[in-house]
Protein backbone atom coordinates (compact mmCIF):
# COMPACT_ATOMS: atom_id res chain seq x y z
CA UNK A 1 0.00 0.00 0.00
CA UNK A 2 1.27 3.01 -0.79
CA UNK A 3 0.11 4.95 1.77
CA UNK A 4 2.65 2.89 4.22
CA UNK A 5 5.49 3.90 2.73
CA UNK A 6 7.86 6.26 4.55
CA UNK A 7 8.02 9.90 3.11
CA UNK A 8 11.55 10.70 2.74
CA UNK A 9 12.73 13.80 1.64
CA UNK A 10 16.11 13.82 -0.63
CA UNK A 11 18.42 16.86 -0.47
CA UNK A 12 20.72 17.28 -3.63
CA UNK A 13 18.41 14.68 -4.97
CA UNK A 14 20.24 15.27 -8.54
CA UNK A 15 23.73 14.36 -7.56
CA UNK A 16 25.17 11.13 -7.97
CA UNK A 17 24.05 9.94 -4.95
CA UNK A 18 20.90 10.63 -5.33
CA UNK A 19 20.57 10.01 -8.72
CA UNK A 20 21.12 6.27 -7.47
CA UNK A 21 18.55 6.79 -4.61
CA UNK A 22 15.62 7.55 -6.84
CA UNK A 23 16.90 4.78 -9.20
CA UNK A 24 16.96 2.18 -6.41
CA UNK A 25 15.04 3.24 -3.51
CA UNK A 26 11.72 4.72 -5.57
CA UNK A 27 9.71 1.91 -4.78
CA UNK A 28 10.13 1.42 -1.40
CA UNK A 29 9.45 5.03 -0.36
CA UNK A 30 7.73 8.47 -1.21
CA UNK A 31 11.14 10.11 -2.42
CA UNK A 32 10.51 13.75 -2.87
CA UNK A 33 13.44 15.51 -4.66
CA UNK A 34 14.61 18.71 -3.67
CA UNK A 35 17.20 20.74 -5.92
CA UNK A 36 18.64 24.42 -5.87
CA UNK A 37 18.02 24.13 -10.28
CA UNK A 38 15.32 22.79 -11.71
CA UNK A 39 15.76 18.94 -12.60
CA UNK A 40 14.72 16.54 -15.30
CA UNK A 41 12.49 14.98 -12.84
CA UNK A 42 9.80 16.02 -10.27
CA UNK A 43 11.70 18.31 -7.62
CA UNK A 44 10.82 20.89 -4.71
CA UNK A 45 13.42 23.95 -6.09
CA UNK A 46 15.09 25.64 -3.16
CA UNK A 47 18.81 26.56 -2.13
CA UNK A 48 19.40 24.42 1.28
CA UNK A 49 21.20 28.19 2.49
CA UNK A 50 17.63 29.79 2.45
CA UNK A 51 16.08 28.24 5.48
CA UNK A 52 12.53 29.30 4.77
CA UNK A 53 12.58 28.65 0.94
CA UNK A 54 13.30 24.76 2.23
CA UNK A 55 10.74 24.50 4.85
CA UNK A 56 7.89 23.93 3.07
CA UNK A 57 9.50 21.01 1.35
CA UNK A 58 10.05 19.45 5.10
CA UNK A 59 6.32 19.39 6.14
CA UNK A 60 4.56 15.96 6.59
CA UNK A 61 8.34 13.84 5.83
CA UNK A 62 8.99 11.37 7.97
CA UNK A 63 12.85 11.28 6.88
CA UNK A 64 15.24 13.33 5.44
CA UNK A 65 18.39 11.91 3.34
CA UNK A 66 20.87 15.15 3.36
CA UNK A 67 23.01 14.75 0.24
CA UNK A 68 23.30 18.39 -0.55
CA UNK A 69 26.52 19.83 -0.13
CA UNK A 70 29.44 21.18 -2.58
CA UNK A 71 31.01 17.65 -2.97
CA UNK A 72 34.93 18.37 -3.92
CA UNK A 73 37.16 17.97 -1.38
CA UNK A 74 38.67 21.30 -2.14
CA UNK A 75 35.77 23.39 -2.37
CA UNK A 76 36.69 27.05 -1.29
CA UNK A 77 35.40 28.64 1.53
CA UNK A 78 33.15 30.53 0.01
CA UNK A 79 31.10 27.46 -1.25
CA UNK A 80 31.79 25.77 2.00
CA UNK A 81 29.95 28.72 3.93
CA UNK A 82 26.67 28.73 2.08
CA UNK A 83 26.77 24.97 0.87
CA UNK A 84 27.80 22.71 3.91
CA UNK A 85 28.05 25.11 7.04
CA UNK A 86 24.43 26.95 6.35
CA UNK A 87 22.95 24.12 4.46
CA UNK A 88 23.42 21.59 7.18
CA UNK A 89 21.97 23.74 9.64
CA UNK A 90 19.20 25.10 7.43
CA UNK A 91 18.51 20.55 7.05
CA UNK A 92 18.61 20.09 10.63
CA UNK A 93 16.40 22.84 11.67
CA UNK A 94 13.92 22.81 8.98
CA UNK A 95 13.55 18.79 10.06
CA UNK A 96 12.95 19.94 13.64
CA UNK A 97 10.45 22.96 12.78
CA UNK A 98 8.43 20.10 10.80
CA UNK A 99 8.80 17.34 13.44
CA UNK A 100 10.66 15.31 10.94
CA UNK A 101 11.95 11.90 13.13
CA UNK A 102 15.19 11.43 11.15
CA UNK A 103 17.89 12.64 9.04
CA UNK A 104 20.17 10.60 7.19
CA UNK A 105 23.37 12.79 6.69
CA UNK A 106 26.07 12.50 4.15
CA UNK A 107 29.39 12.64 6.34
CA UNK A 108 32.60 11.92 4.58
CA UNK A 109 35.76 10.24 4.91
CA UNK A 110 37.48 13.49 4.77
CA UNK A 111 36.28 14.36 8.27
CA UNK A 112 39.30 11.57 8.66
CA UNK A 113 41.28 12.02 6.08
CA UNK A 114 44.84 13.27 7.18
CA UNK A 115 45.42 10.01 8.27
CA UNK A 116 45.35 8.44 4.72
CA UNK A 117 47.46 10.98 3.75
CA UNK A 118 49.70 10.76 6.08
CA UNK A 119 50.15 6.36 5.02
CA UNK A 120 49.56 6.79 1.75
CA UNK A 121 50.88 4.94 -0.75
CA UNK A 122 51.52 1.91 1.46
CA UNK A 123 48.03 2.06 2.91
CA UNK A 124 46.71 1.08 -0.25
CA UNK A 125 48.80 -2.27 -0.12
CA UNK A 126 46.24 -5.22 0.82
CA UNK A 127 48.72 -6.36 3.23
CA UNK A 128 48.68 -3.33 5.01
CA UNK A 129 46.94 -3.60 8.54
CA UNK A 130 45.60 0.49 9.30
CA UNK A 131 42.00 0.02 9.90
CA UNK A 132 40.87 3.77 11.45
CA UNK A 133 37.32 3.38 12.65
CA UNK A 134 34.90 6.35 13.82
CA UNK A 135 36.22 6.06 17.33
CA UNK A 136 39.87 7.78 16.28
CA UNK A 137 40.16 12.02 16.84
CA UNK A 138 38.97 13.68 13.36
CA UNK A 139 41.42 14.58 11.15
CA UNK A 140 39.67 16.74 8.36
CA UNK A 141 41.89 16.89 5.20
CA UNK A 142 39.94 20.27 3.76
CA UNK A 143 37.27 22.60 4.65
CA UNK A 144 34.97 20.00 3.47
CA UNK A 145 36.21 17.46 6.18
CA UNK A 146 35.56 19.87 8.70
CA UNK A 147 32.16 20.80 7.37
CA UNK A 148 31.22 17.43 7.97
CA UNK A 149 32.81 16.92 11.31
CA UNK A 150 30.65 20.35 12.12
CA UNK A 151 27.76 18.35 10.50
CA UNK A 152 28.14 15.43 12.72
CA UNK A 153 28.15 17.59 15.51
CA UNK A 154 25.17 19.31 14.61
CA UNK A 155 23.23 16.19 14.06
CA UNK A 156 24.37 15.05 17.41
CA UNK A 157 22.65 17.97 19.16
CA UNK A 158 19.92 17.63 17.41
CA UNK A 159 19.58 14.48 18.69
CA UNK A 160 20.27 15.17 22.28
CA UNK A 161 18.51 18.10 22.81
CA UNK A 162 15.44 17.54 20.22
CA UNK A 163 14.92 13.51 19.90
CA UNK A 164 15.94 13.34 16.33
CA UNK A 165 17.47 10.10 15.14
CA UNK A 166 20.62 10.89 13.08
CA UNK A 167 22.63 8.41 10.99
CA UNK A 168 26.02 10.13 9.76
CA UNK A 169 27.18 7.75 6.54
CA UNK A 170 31.55 8.51 6.52
CA UNK A 171 30.71 7.82 2.27
CA UNK A 172 33.88 6.08 0.69
CA UNK A 173 34.03 7.07 -3.01
CA UNK A 174 30.15 6.67 -5.08
CA UNK A 175 30.94 7.60 -8.63
CA UNK A 176 28.66 8.24 -11.84
CA UNK A 177 29.92 5.42 -13.27
CA UNK A 178 29.77 2.88 -10.84
CA UNK A 179 32.94 1.38 -12.04
CA UNK A 180 35.84 1.19 -9.30
CA UNK A 181 38.48 0.07 -12.42
CA UNK A 182 37.42 3.06 -13.96
CA UNK A 183 40.08 6.00 -12.87
CA UNK A 184 37.25 8.62 -13.33
CA UNK A 185 38.12 9.92 -10.27
CA UNK A 186 38.84 13.47 -10.14
CA UNK A 187 41.75 14.99 -8.36
CA UNK A 188 40.18 17.23 -6.25
CA UNK A 189 41.63 15.48 -2.94
CA UNK A 190 44.96 16.19 -0.79
CA UNK A 191 45.08 12.70 -0.72
CA UNK A 192 44.96 12.17 -4.27
CA UNK A 193 46.78 15.05 -5.44
CA UNK A 194 50.48 13.21 -5.26
CA UNK A 195 49.29 10.18 -6.61
CA UNK A 196 50.07 8.92 -10.28
CA UNK A 197 47.20 6.59 -11.93
CA UNK A 198 48.08 3.44 -11.15
CA UNK A 199 47.85 4.55 -7.29
CA UNK A 200 44.15 6.38 -7.67
CA UNK A 201 43.25 3.32 -8.52
CA UNK A 202 44.58 1.19 -5.57
CA UNK A 203 42.98 3.31 -3.72
CA UNK A 204 39.63 3.09 -5.35
CA UNK A 205 40.02 -0.51 -4.51
CA UNK A 206 40.04 0.63 -0.63
CA UNK A 207 37.39 3.15 -0.93
CA UNK A 208 34.86 1.89 -3.77
CA UNK A 209 31.14 1.87 -2.50
CA UNK A 210 29.06 1.13 -4.84
CA UNK A 211 25.53 3.04 -5.64
CA UNK A 212 23.22 -0.59 -5.00
CA UNK A 213 25.68 -0.69 -1.77
CA UNK A 214 25.31 3.17 -0.84
CA UNK A 215 21.74 3.07 -1.32
CA UNK A 216 21.61 -0.28 0.76
CA UNK A 217 23.07 1.87 3.63
CA UNK A 218 20.76 4.34 3.23
CA UNK A 219 17.77 2.12 3.33
CA UNK A 220 18.70 0.57 6.51
CA UNK A 221 19.17 3.79 8.20
CA UNK A 222 15.51 4.60 7.26
CA UNK A 223 14.29 1.49 7.80
CA UNK A 224 16.33 1.10 11.59
CA UNK A 225 13.57 1.23 14.56
CA UNK A 226 16.33 1.17 17.08
CA UNK A 227 19.01 3.50 16.81
CA UNK A 228 18.98 7.25 17.56
CA UNK A 229 22.47 7.82 16.41
CA UNK A 230 25.20 5.85 14.46
CA UNK A 231 28.18 6.99 12.50
CA UNK A 232 29.44 4.48 9.99
CA UNK A 233 31.57 4.30 7.48
CA UNK A 234 30.37 3.32 3.73
CA UNK A 235 32.27 1.47 1.46
CA UNK A 236 31.64 -1.77 -0.43
CA UNK A 237 33.11 -5.28 0.44
CA UNK A 238 36.43 -4.82 -1.14
CA UNK A 239 39.15 -7.18 -0.02
CA UNK A 240 41.31 -3.97 1.04
CA UNK A 241 39.79 -1.92 3.20
CA UNK A 242 41.17 1.46 5.74
CA UNK A 243 37.75 1.81 7.15
CA UNK A 244 36.08 0.19 9.12
CA UNK A 245 32.68 -1.52 8.31
CA UNK A 246 32.11 -2.74 11.94
CA UNK A 247 29.82 -0.12 13.13
CA UNK A 248 27.75 -0.17 9.88
CA UNK A 249 26.94 -4.29 10.21
CA UNK A 250 26.66 -4.66 13.49
CA UNK A 251 24.74 -1.62 14.39
CA UNK A 252 23.07 -1.14 11.20
CA UNK A 253 22.90 -5.14 9.27
CA UNK A 254 24.94 -3.59 6.34
CA UNK A 255 25.94 -6.52 4.43
CA UNK A 256 27.54 -5.29 0.88
CA UNK A 257 26.96 -7.36 -2.53
CA UNK A 258 29.37 -5.72 -4.27
CA UNK A 259 33.67 -5.42 -4.11
CA UNK A 260 36.60 -3.94 -5.55
CA UNK B 1 64.59 42.41 26.46
CA UNK B 2 61.43 43.80 25.73
CA UNK B 3 62.69 42.96 21.86
CA UNK B 4 62.69 39.29 22.74
CA UNK B 5 59.31 38.98 24.13
CA UNK B 6 56.72 37.20 21.62
CA UNK B 7 54.13 39.40 20.14
CA UNK B 8 50.67 38.11 21.05
CA UNK B 9 47.79 38.88 19.49
CA UNK B 10 44.65 38.58 21.52
CA UNK B 11 40.83 38.44 19.94
CA UNK B 12 38.06 39.43 21.95
CA UNK B 13 40.19 41.07 23.87
CA UNK B 14 38.01 43.41 25.79
CA UNK B 15 36.07 40.31 27.15
CA UNK B 16 36.35 38.51 31.05
CA UNK B 17 39.43 36.42 29.60
CA UNK B 18 41.26 38.78 27.74
CA UNK B 19 41.17 40.90 30.54
CA UNK B 20 42.42 39.19 32.40
CA UNK B 21 45.13 38.12 29.39
CA UNK B 22 46.04 42.02 29.63
CA UNK B 23 46.44 42.06 33.07
CA UNK B 24 48.63 38.77 33.96
CA UNK B 25 50.68 38.52 30.94
CA UNK B 26 51.25 41.94 29.53
CA UNK B 27 54.75 41.52 31.29
CA UNK B 28 55.58 38.56 29.99
CA UNK B 29 54.59 38.85 26.06
CA UNK B 30 54.30 42.31 23.86
CA UNK B 31 50.39 41.77 23.57
CA UNK B 32 47.91 43.64 21.21
CA UNK B 33 44.64 43.59 21.68
CA UNK B 34 41.62 43.46 18.66
CA UNK B 35 38.55 44.11 19.58
CA UNK B 36 35.14 44.30 18.00
CA UNK B 37 34.13 47.90 19.06
CA UNK B 38 36.56 50.70 20.71
CA UNK B 39 37.70 49.60 24.18
CA UNK B 40 39.11 51.69 27.31
CA UNK B 41 42.81 50.73 25.92
CA UNK B 42 44.80 50.36 22.88
CA UNK B 43 43.40 47.77 20.45
CA UNK B 44 42.81 47.18 16.72
CA UNK B 45 39.30 47.39 15.97
CA UNK B 46 38.34 45.00 13.66
CA UNK B 47 34.90 42.67 13.08
CA UNK B 48 36.39 39.30 13.13
CA UNK B 49 33.49 38.26 10.62
CA UNK B 50 35.25 40.33 8.35
CA UNK B 51 38.81 38.31 7.17
CA UNK B 52 40.07 41.92 5.30
CA UNK B 53 39.78 43.90 7.93
CA UNK B 54 41.56 41.93 10.26
CA UNK B 55 44.32 40.66 8.52
CA UNK B 56 46.74 43.69 8.96
CA UNK B 57 46.60 42.91 13.27
CA UNK B 58 48.08 39.59 12.70
CA UNK B 59 51.31 40.40 10.47
CA UNK B 60 54.14 39.91 12.56
CA UNK B 61 52.98 37.71 15.43
CA UNK B 62 54.22 35.13 17.06
CA UNK B 63 50.89 33.90 18.36
CA UNK B 64 47.18 34.72 18.63
CA UNK B 65 45.18 33.93 21.57
CA UNK B 66 41.81 33.57 19.80
CA UNK B 67 39.19 34.29 22.27
CA UNK B 68 36.59 36.61 20.30
CA UNK B 69 33.45 34.45 19.92
CA UNK B 70 29.94 34.82 21.15
CA UNK B 71 30.26 33.28 25.14
CA UNK B 72 26.84 32.93 26.05
CA UNK B 73 25.90 29.01 25.87
CA UNK B 74 22.29 29.27 24.30
CA UNK B 75 23.34 32.09 21.56
CA UNK B 76 21.16 31.79 18.47
CA UNK B 77 21.97 30.69 15.22
CA UNK B 78 22.18 34.68 13.59
CA UNK B 79 25.46 35.46 15.71
CA UNK B 80 26.94 31.82 16.13
CA UNK B 81 27.21 32.34 12.66
CA UNK B 82 29.29 35.72 11.91
CA UNK B 83 31.20 35.56 15.65
CA UNK B 84 32.12 31.91 15.73
CA UNK B 85 31.91 29.55 12.85
CA UNK B 86 32.99 32.93 10.05
CA UNK B 87 34.95 34.45 12.79
CA UNK B 88 36.98 31.45 13.82
CA UNK B 89 37.77 30.40 10.36
CA UNK B 90 38.60 34.02 9.21
CA UNK B 91 41.24 33.81 12.43
CA UNK B 92 43.45 30.76 11.61
CA UNK B 93 43.27 31.82 7.80
CA UNK B 94 44.53 35.03 8.91
CA UNK B 95 47.40 33.49 11.22
CA UNK B 96 48.06 31.33 8.25
CA UNK B 97 48.73 33.88 5.91
CA UNK B 98 50.61 36.18 8.06
CA UNK B 99 52.65 33.28 9.10
CA UNK B 100 51.85 33.09 12.53
CA UNK B 101 53.41 30.28 14.33
CA UNK B 102 50.94 29.03 17.02
CA UNK B 103 47.14 29.83 17.56
CA UNK B 104 45.81 28.98 21.32
CA UNK B 105 41.95 28.64 20.82
CA UNK B 106 38.86 28.91 23.73
CA UNK B 107 37.11 26.34 23.02
CA UNK B 108 34.81 24.67 25.34
CA UNK B 109 33.46 22.08 27.77
CA UNK B 110 30.32 22.64 25.69
CA UNK B 111 31.72 20.39 23.19
CA UNK B 112 30.70 17.29 25.72
CA UNK B 113 28.26 19.82 27.62
CA UNK B 114 25.81 16.71 27.38
CA UNK B 115 27.07 14.01 29.62
CA UNK B 116 27.09 16.76 32.18
CA UNK B 117 23.60 17.54 31.56
CA UNK B 118 22.26 13.78 31.29
CA UNK B 119 23.87 13.58 34.96
CA UNK B 120 22.98 16.34 37.10
CA UNK B 121 22.34 17.48 39.56
CA UNK B 122 24.63 14.10 40.66
CA UNK B 123 27.60 14.51 38.75
CA UNK B 124 28.17 17.64 41.23
CA UNK B 125 28.47 15.66 44.32
CA UNK B 126 32.21 15.06 45.42
CA UNK B 127 31.74 11.31 45.60
CA UNK B 128 30.72 10.82 42.25
CA UNK B 129 32.93 9.16 39.97
CA UNK B 130 32.38 10.64 36.50
CA UNK B 131 34.69 12.16 34.70
CA UNK B 132 35.16 13.28 31.39
CA UNK B 133 38.31 13.76 29.43
CA UNK B 134 38.93 14.73 25.33
CA UNK B 135 39.09 11.38 23.89
CA UNK B 136 34.86 11.29 24.44
CA UNK B 137 32.54 11.53 21.49
CA UNK B 138 31.62 14.51 21.31
CA UNK B 139 27.72 15.79 22.73
CA UNK B 140 27.23 19.69 22.35
CA UNK B 141 24.47 20.87 24.51
CA UNK B 142 24.35 24.05 22.14
CA UNK B 143 25.07 25.50 18.79
CA UNK B 144 27.47 27.63 20.47
CA UNK B 145 29.24 24.12 21.71
CA UNK B 146 28.85 22.89 18.37
CA UNK B 147 31.19 25.91 16.92
CA UNK B 148 33.46 24.86 19.45
CA UNK B 149 34.06 21.31 18.29
CA UNK B 150 33.92 22.84 14.59
CA UNK B 151 36.42 25.39 15.44
CA UNK B 152 38.61 22.67 17.27
CA UNK B 153 38.23 20.18 13.60
CA UNK B 154 39.30 23.59 11.73
CA UNK B 155 42.59 24.16 14.09
CA UNK B 156 43.13 20.48 13.12
CA UNK B 157 42.79 21.14 9.80
CA UNK B 158 45.55 24.04 10.03
CA UNK B 159 48.11 22.10 12.09
CA UNK B 160 48.23 19.02 9.88
CA UNK B 161 47.27 20.92 6.22
CA UNK B 162 49.56 24.22 7.23
CA UNK B 163 51.90 23.55 10.33
CA UNK B 164 50.38 25.90 12.29
CA UNK B 165 50.47 24.52 16.09
CA UNK B 166 47.16 24.97 17.55
CA UNK B 167 46.57 24.15 21.68
CA UNK B 168 42.52 24.05 22.42
CA UNK B 169 41.72 24.70 25.62
CA UNK B 170 38.15 23.49 26.62
CA UNK B 171 37.10 26.46 29.45
CA UNK B 172 35.62 25.77 32.54
CA UNK B 173 33.67 28.78 34.30
CA UNK B 174 35.66 31.92 34.16
CA UNK B 175 33.69 34.63 35.76
CA UNK B 176 34.08 38.84 35.33
CA UNK B 177 34.41 38.79 39.99
CA UNK B 178 36.61 35.62 39.88
CA UNK B 179 35.22 34.02 42.89
CA UNK B 180 33.23 31.10 42.62
CA UNK B 181 31.26 31.36 45.79
CA UNK B 182 29.33 34.66 43.98
CA UNK B 183 26.21 32.48 42.11
CA UNK B 184 27.08 35.27 39.53
CA UNK B 185 26.41 32.43 36.84
CA UNK B 186 23.80 33.52 34.61
CA UNK B 187 21.59 30.75 33.85
CA UNK B 188 22.40 30.91 29.85
CA UNK B 189 23.15 27.01 29.99
CA UNK B 190 21.14 23.81 29.10
CA UNK B 191 22.97 22.50 31.83
CA UNK B 192 21.82 25.35 34.27
CA UNK B 193 18.38 26.12 33.41
CA UNK B 194 16.67 23.24 35.38
CA UNK B 195 18.85 24.34 38.44
CA UNK B 196 18.12 25.42 41.81
CA UNK B 197 20.74 28.14 42.81
CA UNK B 198 22.52 25.99 45.74
CA UNK B 199 23.22 23.23 42.62
CA UNK B 200 24.29 25.84 40.86
CA UNK B 201 27.02 26.81 43.09
CA UNK B 202 27.85 23.13 43.35
CA UNK B 203 28.28 23.21 39.37
CA UNK B 204 30.75 26.34 39.66
CA UNK B 205 32.49 24.36 42.23
CA UNK B 206 33.33 22.10 39.86
CA UNK B 207 33.53 24.21 36.68
CA UNK B 208 35.29 26.67 38.21
CA UNK B 209 38.77 27.88 36.19
CA UNK B 210 40.43 30.76 38.26
CA UNK B 211 41.67 34.19 35.97
CA UNK B 212 45.10 33.29 37.22
CA UNK B 213 44.79 29.61 36.25
CA UNK B 214 43.19 30.29 33.34
CA UNK B 215 46.17 32.93 32.24
CA UNK B 216 48.96 30.17 33.49
CA UNK B 217 47.26 27.77 30.93
CA UNK B 218 47.64 30.04 28.10
CA UNK B 219 50.90 30.56 29.02
CA UNK B 220 52.05 27.23 28.96
CA UNK B 221 50.93 27.13 25.51
CA UNK B 222 52.58 29.90 24.26
CA UNK B 223 55.53 29.12 25.93
CA UNK B 224 55.36 25.25 25.08
CA UNK B 225 57.86 24.28 22.41
CA UNK B 226 57.43 20.63 21.71
CA UNK B 227 53.68 20.18 21.04
CA UNK B 228 51.98 20.88 17.51
CA UNK B 229 48.37 19.84 18.90
CA UNK B 230 46.44 19.27 22.28
CA UNK B 231 43.10 19.60 23.05
CA UNK B 232 42.67 20.16 26.73
CA UNK B 233 39.96 20.85 29.57
CA UNK B 234 40.64 24.28 32.16
CA UNK B 235 39.58 24.45 35.70
CA UNK B 236 41.08 25.24 38.65
CA UNK B 237 42.35 22.61 41.00
CA UNK B 238 38.81 21.90 42.51
CA UNK B 239 38.13 19.20 44.80
CA UNK B 240 35.64 17.51 42.81
CA UNK B 241 35.99 17.70 39.07
CA UNK B 242 34.06 16.35 36.14
CA UNK B 243 36.20 16.54 33.73
CA UNK B 244 40.14 15.44 33.25
CA UNK B 245 43.04 17.75 33.81
CA UNK B 246 45.37 15.08 33.34
CA UNK B 247 46.33 15.90 29.28
CA UNK B 248 46.47 19.74 30.27
CA UNK B 249 49.14 18.58 33.35
CA UNK B 250 51.02 16.20 31.32
CA UNK B 251 51.27 18.05 28.62
CA UNK B 252 51.31 21.51 28.55
CA UNK B 253 52.75 20.98 32.83
CA UNK B 254 49.38 23.02 33.54
CA UNK B 255 49.66 22.89 37.43
CA UNK B 256 46.62 25.22 38.68
CA UNK B 257 47.13 27.40 41.98
CA UNK B 258 43.53 28.11 42.96
CA UNK B 259 40.80 25.64 44.21
CA UNK B 260 37.09 26.37 44.52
Amino acid sequence: MSSTKKRVLVTGAEGTIGTAVRENLADRYELHALTREPSGFPSIVADIADLDAIQPAFEGMDAVVHLAASAAVETPWDDILPNNLIGTYNVFEAARCAGVERVVFASSNHTIGWYEYESQPDVYRIDDPRVWDETVPVRPDSLYGVSKVYGEALGRHYVDRYGLRVFCLRIGTVTKDDDPRAASVTANSPALLNLPPDERLNRMRCTWLSQRDCCQLIQRCLDDEDLSWAVVYGISNNPRQFWSLKSARELLGYAPEDGA
